[in-house]
């Protein structure tokens, strides 16, 4: 197809206008550049980019073999664009996770395992509305060769050649039989490959540009507004989640502070070999208002290294929160490897308050069910301990503890109009643990049920747990 | 003193509790702890948080010897708490600082030059309410080898000790003698440096707790509820700013397209060598509204490498952008060595639309000039190219380019009222830029106002100014 200057100005233009429409109707756009070194990716994106407003987009640039101490799709989280945004992704995880494999850093079951969770995360950004568009630069390998030659006989642009380029061209028909077997396995209809012959840059950006514009015209036409505020949905029957948790379990006071010492330093012990072993571990609380989450976390976080966890407190989402996807607040805080991330409530608030209180749809919290059970299922099997306590109390040990915190003067602080309001909502709180428990309880991120009328059980049980957990993943590592 | 576990843990529940108070009166509070190698950092650390509710604090683990893209105070600014917030250092820029000197990375000019920077940067911190605290813990130079040979003696510990710790022990006094000197220049009343001997590490808590309370209380007592909206601030008389810019300049339209191509050309070349060199280039791009900003942003942009480059726009600040110092916003978008970060306005916005709508106090937009002075001499001094425009039209050429966005449908969108109501006060925003640009007209970073009724001349004005700065940079370097 003959390409001349005024055509691709057009296709500029047009890009520049169509982007006021997608950030007035609010629709996040990922465009991801892959494909072979110097095969253009630069040159198609600055033309991309050339007409577009700038409040509108950001380009990552992610380096092949950077060696990082997150996860792959953990990195891939910081570059999620807000809603009306669009994101340019120069490489990605694919480009690391094949350099890996043909590197021979990860197996092919890890290969796999990864393209699984690639597609589930993807089609989680899909459902929420993302666009997503996956470009391969293709050329062939001695035109490849040809140009990183061109690049190296100038001085001004030799230092282009890295090592990692030329390693890619000697091992060519292994990093393009892997590629093949990625795209192939992740790629699905809500986040498509398009694989573009570079061999001819113009001809390249032409198709790419026609790509987007008609992904992006498709979306404005189908884009509906949320109705807001969406219907509460109350669960009627409690089914058994908590069922088979006995609140009445109880430790004695004399016991206690020996037992906590106990636990504490064996799990200071503990973290330090997970440390070493670059093992990193997610602890999800979830638990009734009142419950005693937060002294039972401060028990845990005290036998850890300060300078190896965080606590990551939920309260209602941010501005920023509630502009992007809503597990991109969790994804944000997951930890480095060998560090603890310990959540103060979690991501299934989805499917508790913002369930009940209408704060999403019914097809939204109805999917976060399978969202959330792929994501913990990726965390466990990219290695990481994955802890879910739901810390559980009946409802007459909840008003004893708020009639206690609103007659102490230095704890009625603690005591909000909210807690008084959730709690007249106790029966639909409690079908709705209890579906959740059930719906998420996973072999790979079991939920452990916490009986906490007792605050002293409550403790030496979750660190106990704690510490079981800690020392199979030694073992298993 | 004799200290008992009792009293410990009196203090631990104070620091609870006081941490309530300085949440709830958004007094945001740094404490950064320095020292030697195996002085206990940690054991501080935890003993501190023991009792804090993690909604209120942050641990930030800074290593000694990472090599890293960012400016020194840069990585610093990342770490700076919210309002009613407590950042807890391991560590900082000043272990990072001393270990460069130590092992004569920079010299002794650039350690000066980094000390009164720092100090700035503290003063602006403690003028906007911030509490900041620097313990330096104190061992001898045997008590350290003592420590790190019974680390190293236990397998479980030995991992603990890393090259730079034993390098720091053999080089004990050369650390000293450096740590003495930056403490000596950065020691001040809004942020001073608490010596305190780690011999005995429960009597360096003890005192830290001591100081780090009586400092939260005092400031806690101090605490003054500012009172908005602020009175409005509008100066009467032009100063000599804008002068002798004049806005006839014209470029006639044959010339625009070979000079801009040729420009962008030579902009490319030059950033691809300030990219191998290292050099970071920060553009501030002031103006009136419809002066062209973004077209001219865009004819500089499109010369740049998109992988090396953004382009920051700034709106009105977001709830996390409030939650902080105003330029927070600012330093966290600070380019990488080798980039560039544009912004689209910038920094200026507190000396003219937050000084005219009183979103601020007169206090704080007349402490802002010296502020950002200071601010723009760091990045100089620290390497940066900084660049700033005021891309200037006069108020009959923004009517008329009012009426045309008004009349052309595709444009209206630019258009709001708040574009209709800031130009009735003309005069008053003349005042302030001219005032603004007379007091931050430095030697480090000069103004150029750029005649822009001509937005070709504006272009090639600001592309020729980019290219010598970019020359001389490179000169320089």
């Amino acid at each position: 197809m003959e390409i001349n200057e005024t055509t691709l100005k057009e296709l500029k233009t047009k890009m520049g206008v169509i982007q006021t429409e997608f950030m007035q109707k609010k629709i996040p756009i990922i465009a991801i550049f892959e494909g072979w070194s110097a095969a253009g990716k630069g040159t198609v994106i600055s033309q991309l980019i050339n007409r577009m407003d700038p409040r509108g987009y950001n380009v990552f640039s992610i380096e092949p073999e950077l060696e990082s101490r997150f996860s792959p799709l953990c990195e891939m989280y910081e570059t999620l664009p807000p809603y009306g945004n669009m994101s340019v992704l120069d490489g990605s995880w694919y480009t690391r996770t094949v350099a890996s494999f043909v590197r021979e850093k990860i197996s092919t079951k890890q290969l796999n395992e990864l393209c699984q969770s690639t597609t589930d995360f993807e089609r989680a950004l899909a459902n929420d509305g993302y666009i997503i568009l996956k470009f391969f630069l293709d050329i062939p390998k001695e035109e490849q060769k040809k140009r990183m030659d061109e690049l190296k006989d100038k001085k001004s642009t030799a230092w282009r050649v890295k090592e990692f380029d030329e390693y890619q061209n000697d091992h060519y028909f292994e990093f393009k039989e892997c590629y093949e077997t990625v795209m192939e396995r992740t790629d699905t209809a809500f986040s498509p490959w398009i694989k573009v012959s570079a061999t001819n840059k113009q001809d390249a950006v032409y198709s790419i540009f026609n790509e987007i514009i008609s992904a992006i015209e498709r979306a404005n036409a189908a884009k509906q507004v949320p109705q807001y505020p969406f219907a509460q949905n109350i669960p009627t029957e409690p089914t058994k989640g908590l069922d088979g948790c006995d609140l009445n379990a109880y430790l004695p006071k004399d016991e206690y502070k020996g037992v906590l010492k106990d636990l504490q330093k064996k799990i200071t012990k503990l973290q330090t070999q997970l440390y070493i072993k670059k093992i990193p571990v997610v602890v999800a609380y979830e638990g009734w208002d009142a419950a005693g989450k937060g002294g039972n976390i401060r028990r845990l976080s005290s036998a850890l290294d300060p300078r190896g966890f965080d606590v990551i407190p939920i309260a209602a989402p941010s501005e920023a929160d509630r502009a992007h996807h809503y597990m991109w607040r969790f994804w944000k805080n997951l930890p480095k490897s060998g560090h603890t991330a310990i959540f103060d409530r979690t991501w299934y608030g989805r499917v508790m308050v913002e369930r009940i209180e209408g704060f999403c749809s019914e097809a939204e919290w109805k999917r976060a069910f399978e969202e959330i059970n792929e994501f913990e299922t990726y965390l466990a099997k990219q290695g990481h301990v994955v802890l879910k306590f739901f810390i559980n109390i009946d409802a007459d040990e909840q008003l004893r503890r708020f009639e206690a915190r609103r007659d102490t003067p230095e704890k009625s602080w603690k005591l909000t109009d909210e807690d008084w309001r959730n709690r007249e909502k106790w029966d639909v709180y409690y079908s709705a643990v209890s579906e959740m428990i059930e719906r998420t309880n996973t072999e790979q991120a079991p939920w452990h049920v916490i009986a906490s009328n007792d605050k002293s059980y409550a403790r030496i049980k979750v660190l106990s747990t704690v510490a079981k957990a800690f020392e199979k993943a030694l073992d298993d590592a």
